[in-house]
């Protein structure tokens, strides 16, 4: 898919409003039909680590959870720091056939059956839009000066954002280190021993929807020699704060931090 | 046992010896006959949190393991920190029933079985010892100007240190916060539920003495509403450096730092 991509169209980034705020310089862009952001230090210029941050499912692109990491990891470590939008959500069109299979769960949950042949589904058409999504998108950031290729890449998501943030990993080798988690399944298990980079690997211990022995089975199945597991109690959504500074420090050690703080 | 020491003798740190270097203070010290190293800031005065550390199993107070978390916990976060010598090793004299234990489950363990009744009974001889030992010393380092009794305690020990620690920190209302790990049995298990402290537990995913499920079962069944599960691969002897770093957040998170670099 890359490689069409590549040949046929190869976007470049499209700045459509930018704003300064607490030392953070904040972009909005397109990239090909792609809605985006990204952050970078206010004083900042010439190259730097960036970071992507794939965002849970159902929200977008500026949702709490990436402004709460994509911050610090500019302001501490003065990375570069990017988000898209998912398909079907935040400034994209509507997506039929994901509307549908996200109706399609929805309705078998509310009658309090298992989510069914529409979850694997819908995982197969978010991944087999967003990797290339993702990768256009790289491809286009690493041709700004303030962010460049010559610097480190690493991919931070959880839930949908893990999911196929593992998909992504796999198949891109310009990313070097990622934190990872909040998902498992079958295909997951596959290829995961196909991820090498170092990898924090974040769980909930009392996660509904993602069993125990599930997320335990994934993290033993990454091909990693640098993988640390990360179990927290609490549901879902009950991810602690100070997993942020984890993942900080995780990005400052792998990436090389720009800034002072670490 | 500590009602019982402190009706009968409560005695005092006396110091041994003091050296300065590199911004640390170092004191060798006594209490009662059990030695110990405390380690503060040399230009520090005044009250402070104290992490204490319990070392490994046939190590001693300053063994590198010891060293390699106390300096950075001085030197980041302000802290005071104290080492003791297990019964039967370093500075204190031979004890004749954990030597022959320890030999007992030695010749086992070289002739290839597992180590037996040995294990459970060293293990109670240790804890009935130290955890007294470590409350004595407490009351002491309290007494201290540099120390002082008005700062929150914390405890960092893994292996050896991580099992008699468990049962100390279950002992002792002024350990707030504690690093705990790569050591399980059914009689941790059963004082897991009477530890609700913030707890950073550590395991070894290749742990070949700490099978996995035992470890995950253990980190289940402590009381914390806190509490953290950090594994990654490798053998027992294998904790990445990185943690040492996360135990200084995780200290400096729940004792406060006294540094600026936190």
């Amino acid at each position: 898919m890359r490689r069409q991509r590549e040949r046929w169209c190869n976007p470049a980034v499209r700045v459509t409003s930018g704003t300064v705020a607490d030392g953070i310089r904040e972009q909005l862009f397109t990239v090909g039909g792609i809605p985006g952001v990204l952050w970078t230090p206010a004083e900042g210029c010439g190259p730097r680590p960036l970071v992507l941050i794939g965002h849970g499912g159902g929200q977008h692109k500026k949702e709490p959870g990436v402004l709460s990491r994509a911050f610090p990891y500019v302001t501490s470590c003065g990375f570069a720091v990017a988000s898209i939008d998912a398909p079907g959500v935040g400034g994209r069109p509507e997506h039929p056939e994901i509307k549908r299979l996200v109706a399609e769960m929805t309705e078998r949950e509310a009658a309090g059956e298992p989510a069914g042949p529409a979850w694997p589904a819908l995982c197969e058409v978010m991944v087999t839009e967003i990797v290339p999504d993702w990768q256009a998108t790289l491809d286009a950031l690493q041709k700004l000066d303030r962010v460049g290729d010559s610097q480190p890449v690493g991919y931070y998501g959880l839930s949908q954002g893990g999911g196929v943030g593992m998909h992504l990993v796999a198949a891109e080798p310009r990313i070097t280190a990622a934190v990872l988690g909040l998902d498992e399944s079958d295909v997951l298990i596959s290829i995961a021993p196909r991820i090498t980079i170092p990898v924090e690997f974040v769980m909930q211990w009392d996660d509904a929807g993602h069993p125990r022995d599930s997320m335990l089975t994934l993290f033993d199945a990454l091909g990693s020699a640098e993988k640390t597991l990360h179990a927290n109690p609490g549901s879902h959504f009950e991810v602690p704060d100070f997993e942020i500074d984890s993942s900080i420090r995780f990005f400052a050690r792998h990436l090389g931090s720009q800034g002072a703080a670490i």
